[in-house]
């Protein structure tokens, strides 16, 4: 499967407000490209019963499901790869454990770690975060639009925008170098998240110049 | 490598008051024939690290070294095994991952999970709490001695008695049938571990009736 990381969505399943099977069914029609389950207050069994179910809802499609953090999980579950931070497994371990076939993808947080992911074997880096979030807190910086153009001009990978991005700075940032966009709480807390899905589906190509 | 879990420490390294390395070389020297590393709070890095720094100073011993709960830990750093309970990844997902050879054990709270586990590929059960502990809270019930007699007679596997467990009811448990003994904060929160480890290891031989 090719992995398209155009539109992430970073899915934290308290936050949904509806039912799960129907919001991933209506995320993946309105144009989501790539999940990355993350939760950070279930026990293992939990994440590993939802990996398999939202493997499950995506199985006929072209989306990519990557487990935040849990290598184990990812390999039980079978799903594509895995999604790591600065303070996870290394990144050499998660490829020796998932394979040379697995998505693994790295936060990075200043201009050092994007220099130390270009020696590794990842499939994209996460921008982490472009702007303030309420979703992580506590993080030291943002990288903004400059930081943006900067990682993608000087990473060998692709490039996946995290945090903050809404359908207001959506197209700046993709215009800025950014493969893509992750997106959590724009979307899982939105009153009406397929009208934002498809919105910023609509930015990222008008941004690229599909359309 | 004889996996031998009589004098099983839980090994939460928030609660050791000493250096690491001295810590774990006098619990080696004083009778401790397995740790299990289980750090609830910490990132997955910092487990790792742990892991690996704990297998290094176990590597002339007998002692066999498991991590709580994260079986990609376990296999990242190349560890013994793990040790799961009810809601982490299910038994099986775990041998396939790490493989026939590995230690995996796994947290019995009723008499449904000992006869359930006796289906399974597992090293040990913990007959989990067999008395009230400050390490866990929340936990519904206690196994007592009864219990830790019920589960050495119904279990196919080798039983550890997890929770509250003393210098003074240390004999009992064995008496009762436990293969070993698994203590925590008795041990990591004492003021004089080695003692209690040496104690407790004159114990569990006197009980056997070895000495």
């Amino acid at each position: 499967m090719k992995f398209d990381p155009s539109l992430y969505l970073i899915l934290s399943t308290d936050l949904i407000q509806k039912n799960l099977d129907d919001f991933i069914s209506n995320c993946i029609k309105s144009g989501v490209t790539t999940v990355q389950l993350r939760e950070k207050s279930k026990d293992s069994k939990s994440i590993y019963e939802l990996a398999l179910r939202l493997k499950s809802l995506l199985k006929y499609t072209s989306t990519s499901l990557i487990i935040n953090d849990r290598v184990d999980i990812a390999l039980a579950a079978k799903v594509d790869g895995v999604h790591l931070g600065q303070t996870d497994l290394p990144i050499s371990k998660a490829r020796e454990i998932l394979g040379e076939q697995a998505i693994i993808g790295l936060s990075v947080e200043n201009q050092g770690q994007v220099i130390n992911a270009n020696h590794h074997h990842l499939d994209y880096v996460g921008i982490s975060p472009v702007f303030e979030t309420n979703t992580k807190t506590g993080l030291s910086n943002t990288w903004g639009m400059s930081g943006v153009e900067w990682v993608s001009k000087h990473s060998n990978h692709k490039t996946v925008a995290i945090g903050g991005i809404t359908t207001a700075n959506a197209g700046s940032v993709i215009e800025a170098g950014a493969d893509g966009l992750a997106i959590c709480s724009a979307i899982c807390s939105a009153r009406h998240p397929f009208a934002v899905t498809s919105r910023l589906q609509k930015i990222i190509k008008l941004s690229r110049g599909y359309e």
